[in-house]
């Protein structure tokens, strides 16, 4: 009975990682989206009410000026809600639907920015949109892919440059005080790779960086405060694409085509960043994961153990390799040193974890996906699960061949 | 001299196999953009121009009707725009930052939908935005990176599922006919993986049928036509979010509470089908475009020997090992039918490439990365870029735990 608990509560526990993974970040995004939209709520709710203030007496005010009936007024409005959409407003605005403007909306649908600054009235238009988008988004994927590997490539290759440069400075050093050093530092290089939170903090820098030149250039540009034009990068950049501010939308401008130019490229090299900037922060995101997750298992374990452990000492029982092979993965969770293949505990410690800008991600996520593979051979086994495999190799075929091999 | 001139041209070619493609994809981008712009232009100029005249009318209409000044309205329409900038409409809205509203707002922030139809009007809720929307869309392509994995495992679980069971029922036919057929059939079940096309038609139908449900339900609960409702699923779903129709915004519907959790729940699933679709798609464009680079690559090594095979025969000259291996992993590409390993040549032919849709792409791409990484090898140690193997190990370490290991 006890064994059959403790091999139920180990292989559910097991079993459903990857789905106890995913699970827990879509608990842990629904509670940030609600913090979010409390806070989101208390900031912006005052101005919303004092703008509709506002509103109501300005619409007042211009019945009463103007000797307008309300609702003619009201149907008026609604008519110019209706050439709003077909992109027009009170101060001229660059055609929408000649080619640059085309050029631009079809721009905002591949990389899915989507400001809405200008959208397709006519049905045909929309049809069209759909099976263009389709398309056009998965290239548009491919090329941010591709890119994310392009960046990480040279920025592994730079800071191991700068490593080695380091590694060549200390080995001088090191061999004027005693000769062996130097050989020792070269073979630490071999296996060596950037940390992950080096690659972060880069890209962090350079995505700001664009976002700080692209924002002096809109703001000279836009009239807009610099802080606007920031807040315009972020959204931009992002793919967010709210559309309450919209760059090169004016119908006149100094040095048009150089200023137009220069927003394409400002969109395309912050969309590029901040989107390889989102990947790398979803990788210590899935560290946090790993590491919660792994916490979880221990104390449950040890609950278990602390209930169970006597127990099973005394019990004379028929212990079969499939169990042994399951505990075995369990322990090189929850024992930390044991032995010396049980890295994976001592790294997901507080302590480690928090120290870990120092530790290569690469190791670190090495360890993890060990422990996760030990526990994992049985569970194939166990459900005749081993298909799934198959298709996820092809997902990494695809992800190696875009990230791996080239 | 020529070996010279040979080595340069297939290093260069293989050096830069990965700039290639990056390159190649990004010019077939813009020239899609250029026919994108030029068709959008061509079908909803008219119609842009028609509603410009048509608001010219009204506008004059009301100018007259009512004795207002131009510029008196012009003054009431630039308040109203701001005004609307706040959610204001004339129909009342819902309301913009009260608790659910702030919800569905920061929804389409993480997503990177962004509607626009809720935008941070104080700076206090910009510069929150920033912060807020860096660690949430980074999560959410973790979420969306995890969904695809999992929905990956799955179609893969169902698929073999089916072809176990054609195996079996040929498998019975056969050995009632002779007997060895149905060994021969487990054997081949060991290594197989399903088509990438199957996996994408079935996330194109999953796609569409629930962008066919949530039209029906949009619909009936907005007052759009059953294409306009179906449009507004693709923009939302594939993230674009244009916020030319926003579902949920008015102040009342029937059955309030179910309507806003059937708009978020169609949301969400929406968004997670047409980015694992996209996903997929992206894999076959990089099949087309490896098929391009090495239809390139081809010609261009045919022309050269023409050129240069001749006199190549006829130098005695020393042959190292580096450009001896250069010059097999070529070989690999263009010959195809010379030995038994040279089986990339023959698949990445047109005709077989046509055909490939009962070809598994999983073998086509180990073919294709089998190639490169010949191709490779001798780069990497050629210039000291090992490094950049490193960093992309790390990605690698992490797309691999994402969709490989689980």
């Amino acid at each position: 009975m006890a064994r059959r608990s403790k091999e139920g509560c180990c292989s559910v526990l097991q079993m459903n990682e990857d789905n106890a993974r995913f699970g827990l970040l879509a608990t842990l995004i629904l509670i940030y989206l609600l913090c979010g939209a409390a806070i989101f709520s208390a900031i912006e709710h005052p101005s919303e009410l004092q703008a509709q203030k506002l509103w109501k007496m300005r619409l007042r005010n211009f019945t009463q000026t103007f000797n307008v009936s309300p609702t003619e007024l009201m149907a008026f409005l609604r008519q110019y809600e209706e050439a709003n959409v077909a992109g027009i407003r009170v101060d001229a605005l660059r055609p929408r639907w000649d080619f640059p403007g085309a050029f631009y909306f079809v721009g905002t649908v591949v990389s899915t920015i989507g400001f809405g600054m200008t959208t397709p009235a006519t049905i045909s238009g929309r049809i069209f949109l759909i099976f263009y988008g389709l398309i056009g988004c998965a290239a548009t994927i491919l090329f941010f892919n591709l890119f994310l590997e392009r960046i990480i490539t040279m920025l592994a290759y730079i800071l191991r440059w700068v490593h080695e440069r380091q590694l060549r400075r200390t080995g001088v050093r090191m061999s004027s005080e005693h000769r062996r050093g130097s050989a020792g530092d070269v073979d630490s290089l071999e296996g060596w790779k950037p940390s992950v939170y080096y690659v972060m903090l880069i890209l962090g820098v350079a995505a700001l960086l664009i976002a700080c030149c692209a924002s002096a250039m809109y703001s000279s540009m836009e009239d807009w405060s610099y802080f606007d034009s920031f807040y315009f990068c972020f959204v931009a950049f992002s793919t967010i694409g709210f559309g309450d501010l919209v760059s090169s939308q004016k119908e006149h401008y100094q040095n048009q085509n150089a200023y137009r130019f220069g927003n394409y490229l400002f969109i395309i090299m912050g969309v590029c960043c901040i989107y390889s900037l989102f990947n790398v922060i979803s990788i210590v995101i899935k560290q946090i994961l790993n590491w919660i997750l792994a916490k979880i298992d221990c104390r449950c374990c040890r609950r278990w153990q602390k209930k169970h452990l006597r127990h099973h000492r005394n019990a004379v029982r028929p212990a079969p390799n499939k169990t042994r092979q399951k505990n075995a993965s369990i322990d090189t969770v929850c024992d930390s040193e044991t032995d010396g293949r049980r890295m994976s505990g001592e790294m997901i410690s507080v302590k480690d974890f928090l120290a870990s800008n120092k530790v290569s991600l690469a190791i670190m996520q090495k360890q993890l996906s060990e422990t996760a593979n030990g526990a994992r051979q049985t569970y194939i086994h166990h459900n005749g699960f081993s298909g799934g495999i198959g298709a996820l190799a092809i997902m990494n075929n695809r992800l190696a061949e875009t990230s791996v091999d080239r």
